[in-house]
């Protein structure tokens, strides 16, 4: 079985945004109402960050459940693990994702500013360079599973202009937000290398699953 | 987290068909063309048992790929291990599941006439007599995770009487069979106790994901 590189899970707008330009330390996603884009998935029973017990087990409940299933690595952009641009100022801050990162496996940050890797609970952070050398090391670290690519919108875009990229689940949901990183103007614009089924949710949102030709 | 007991994948035809009353070696199902009902699994990826590569990764698959997720037994009808009924003549013949079962877990038969456990390569049969009794066995064996209730439909139907069922995911076939066992003339009478998602699928066949109010 070959080991995939997977987008899952991943949230945009209506009209294909998924993060915005402005990204600080209090708006992690850099657009208003960015929790509008995701609450389908902490609505379900098995969202990683769930807390308390309860929640749906309707169709959105499998694409969280297989959040985790079969993947070994998650490969994410710098803007993902925290809002600083340039060097490093220091290494204390160890990004947006707590004491108890919800990966549980290692996770590769891709940025031209390495630093030394830690590890926080289960999952162990890695800073690596280029799309090829850190797909490289991801997929050495999974093991023979599969590889998450967990965003943001320009992590995605430059995976799939170098076509490294095997399935892909964007989650659309029904809000409009006009300006911010674009991950598409239509999802047709992948047609010419993916097969696409389009299935709408009772949630609202419009799961988007894409493979290979 | 409990331990939750599913049906998955379990397929019926557009009136509710999911085997028939003649069955025999060489009809498994017992009804004509039953294999319209699980087509739709046999396409996709994820399939237990795929032995040639490819396949959809669509919506289907997120099904047939949940099949082993969490899930540390499985529960099953005497008919759906064999057609044979009453006393067992020998204990030469072992199911219906060749060599290699798909199962890869402990399965639970059952069924009035016991008989030893045997292992076929990573999955061991095991067979005893009634529902709570099963149940509680295969939630041992299972070890904090899952239990699949396999089927076939008359078992279905009593551990609905005996309100052991968590969830339920029956995917309907746009295939009318007229005559055989019954799941229901309805999914809407499971709705005093369950709620329901019924999500269509490209493929032609209507997934139908239940979950206890």
């Amino acid at each position: 079985m070959d080991q995939l590189l997977r987008v899952m899970n991943f949230n945009v707008s209506s009209d294909g945004i998924g993060a915005g330009e402005h990204q600080s330390f209090e708006r992690p996603f850099g657009v208003d109402h960015a929790e509008r884009l995701f609450s389908w998935a902490g609505a379900t029973a098995s969202w990683p960050m769930r807390a308390d017990p309860g929640g749906s087990r309707g169709l959105d409940d499998y694409f969280t459940r297989d959040f985790d299933r079969n993947i070994g690595a998650e490969i994410m952009g710098r803007n993902k693990f925290g809002p600083q641009r340039g060097p490093w100022q220091n290494h204390e801050w160890r990004g947006w994702w707590g004491e108890e990162p919800p990966f549980r496996t290692p996770v590769f940050v891709m940025t031209h500013h390495t630093r030394p890797s830690f590890t926080l609970s289960d999952t162990t952070f890695h800073f690596d360079d280029d799309p090829a050398t850190v797909l490289e090391r991801a997929r050495e670290a999974a093991r023979g599973k599969d590889v998450r690519l967990g965003g943001g919108v320009t992590t995605i875009r430059q995976f799939l202009d170098a076509g490294l990229v095997d399935t892909l689940h964007v989650a659309v949901s029904p809000v409009k937000l006009g300006s911010g990183l674009r991950l598409w103007d239509s999802p047709d614009e992948l047609r010419d290398r993916y097969l696409l089924e389009v299935v709408p949710s009772p949630s609202g949102v419009t799961h988007h699953l894409f493979w290979r030709k």
